[in-house]
């Protein structure tokens, strides 16, 4: 009675944590300073101060029996009423309080979402390189996932190959820019393709087609480079986002899903997503967080220093020869590895320390992450690894 | 495409909710004293000042990106090992830390064994009274709920009745002691016996019946009664723990599940618990919280409050001619309805302003349950409204 998919995902868990948990072992042995963990997208840098003294503050201040209590499932309303103004003022939205779901970060938005839209036979269509999660979180609902590669040149849309993925029984497709683990922010124009291809395939198959937009790395972008608002270019949308990155915040798990008025299906979409968070056994999201963040919304943890971070890095991977797009977003390197076997590639790496995910992963061998949101010492004393590497491979 | 399951869920939602949320409407209109709000289980009691002052010193001096990082999926190892430790300690169990998986409290516990134990066609067995949400993450799972009504004199089991419910399809039975919303704790004797039957059917049937075992109000008991430690009385127990009540941390969502080496199915049921909860979305819990309440396992909040209101009420409606069950634990009064029909007596409190959840929503219609975790003035306050209403029924 105990299903396999659950004992399979249990034994399987996950590359990234499990390199990270081994990362942890090694720096007992060799030092932490020795160990060249790029594998884990965890903020390095601190939470903006004004929402860590909003914490403090609330916890020396307010009463604890309110301050730790039960809260809306959906969220405190003051807090959602904060956010929707924002996403209008932003975006020129038509959100409302009751349109904004709190949940435990993107993760949970994303489950939550999968459970509402998707059932057993859906397809759900993901574009590689993605976050190996999503499989988890649709074919837990049993739903089946399918992919299609970006064009591996510009980490854009290849619209042909998306246009031939979309069949009648796609349901959803998770788009993630910036994308984790490539970086690159999806142009305007590609969204908008996107968008056309759904439309005309979704009034073809007589059922809307969802957009799930995960975007926890909406303000981790670098050179002024803007990041199209989904919801507003496609109607069947919805919105997820997370404070894990943008507040540096990842283990305090709080985030939303906006849920357009535009959609074809609206209060249906609401009432699976309400129904979706309840039988998963989400009740609350931390009230403490909750107001903390919606005390300070907009502030951001420092993100210049992760631009530094990525010049750096890519730089100097650029000067030993190793291939790699220069990423506009989140804070991560996506490089061509330069044997087609990357988890080989990465095996080599660890002789040295270096800890990389391979790009099999995100469904996109030949490749590996590497997750520069670490302390810059570690990323300078990390080259001499990187150029040994480079020359083990005749780079 | 979209669930009709997700979707009723999401309309329903919880009838204890929504009267709390009926009672904060009308606190606005004729003030908060004069609401006599006893619907929501959330404690009145502050957690412990040692929980509240290692959470601000956490705060104060951790550093953030280390504190409000991810932890592990499972829960931070030190944490686990203080809490195997604990449940060793006091009852003579045999966990280690890989046993203990950390939780969004109960609510995600119960959620995740659903999800990892049962499976379309399956059957789980509840005993009514119940927490109205065990039927929605059985159901969440294609899984059915059957329900068998306890005695409504002692509300301890009534074991013929139980027995006969347990068919070759029983993959589980949700036993909750301290009860909500009875207050009941079920007798080593009953456990026992419950235990009993269960062996003799898993192997006539020739698998395992798993005991989920709920009980965030363990350590809310009076007049010194034990409440027997379940996985001691029948192995193929899991043991979902919450801090919501006994430190008063609901909004934070922290508990765990415990796992025992002794199931027939240890491996299996671990690496499912793993895989389940990894598929509802659930990344980590609250390192912040995860380290404060560690640090001061085995403080409670000012239990005795709660005593003192059980009592104070429990006497003055007794004096009224009410009928109720004195409760040896949990904060609820299950009070027999003067009339069969409960709802309807529930919406006549509601004319003094007198909020009460029917029977009906816990499987046991002709009671009504009052939860007391109220500041005791509002206690006082109510009786003459209780008074009312006994005289309104002719009691």
């Amino acid at each position: 009675m105990i299903s396999e998919k659950y004992i399979s995902w249990g034994n399987a868990g996950s590359t990234i944590r499990e390199l990270a948990a081994y990362g942890a072992e090694r720096a007992k042995i060799v030092g932490r300073e020795n160990v060249y963990d790029f594998t884990i997208g965890s903020p390095s840098i601190a939470p903006p101060k004004a929402l860590l003294d909003t914490v403090s503050r609330l916890c020396a201040e307010a009463d604890p029996t309110q301050l730790h209590a039960y809260a809306p499932a959906a969220g405190i309303e003051s807090v959602r009423e904060k956010i929707a103004r924002e996403l209008n003022e932003s975006f020129g939205a038509d959100y409302d309080a009751g349109d904004i779901y709190m949940t435990h970060g993107a993760s949970s938005a994303l489950a939550i979402l999968c459970a509402a839209l998707l059932s057993e036979g859906d397809e759900a269509l993901v574009i590689a390189p993605y976050f190996p999660e999503y499989k988890t979180y649709i074919e837990q609902t049993g739903a089946v996932m399918t992919e299609v590669l970006c064009d591996l040149e510009s980490f854009q849309m290849d619209m042909g190959a998306f246009a031939g993925k979309i069949t009648e029984k796609t349901a959803a497709v998770i788009i993630n820019s910036p994308n984790n683990p490539s970086g690159v922010v999806l142009s305007e124009g590609s969204i908008s393709a996107i968008a056309a291809v759904l439309n005309k395939k979704a009034e073809e198959y007589g059922h809307p087609i969802y957009i799930i937009a995960d975007e926890p790395y909406r303000e981790l972008v670098y050179g002024g480079i803007e990041v199209p608002f989904i919801p507003g270019l496609y109607a069947d949308t919805l919105y997820c986002y997370s404070f894990s990155k943008s507040v540096s915040l990842p283990g305090e798990r709080i985030g939303y899903i906006a849920i357009s008025k535009a959609m074809a299906d609206y209060s249906n979409v609401k009432a699976a997503v309400y129904g979706a968070a309840r039988a998963l056994g989400y009740v609350c999201v931390s009230p403490l967080f909750q107001l903390a963040v919606a005390e300070t919304l907009g502030e951001l943890s420092d993100i210049f220093l992760y631009d530094e971070n990525r010049t750096l890095l890519y730089d100097a991977l650029q000067e030993m020869g190793y291939r790699c797009i220069k990423p506009d977003g989140a804070f991560y390197l996506f490089i061509k590895t330069p044997v087609s076997d990357s988890r080989a590639f990465c095996r080599k790496a660890m002789e040295k320390d270096l800890l990389l995910v391979p790009g099999d992963d995100f469904g996109c061998p030949g490749f590996a992450r590497l997750a520069y949101c670490v302390p810059v010492e570690r990323i300078k004393k990390s080259l001499p690894a990187f150029k040994w590497l480079a020359e083990e491979y005749g780079l």
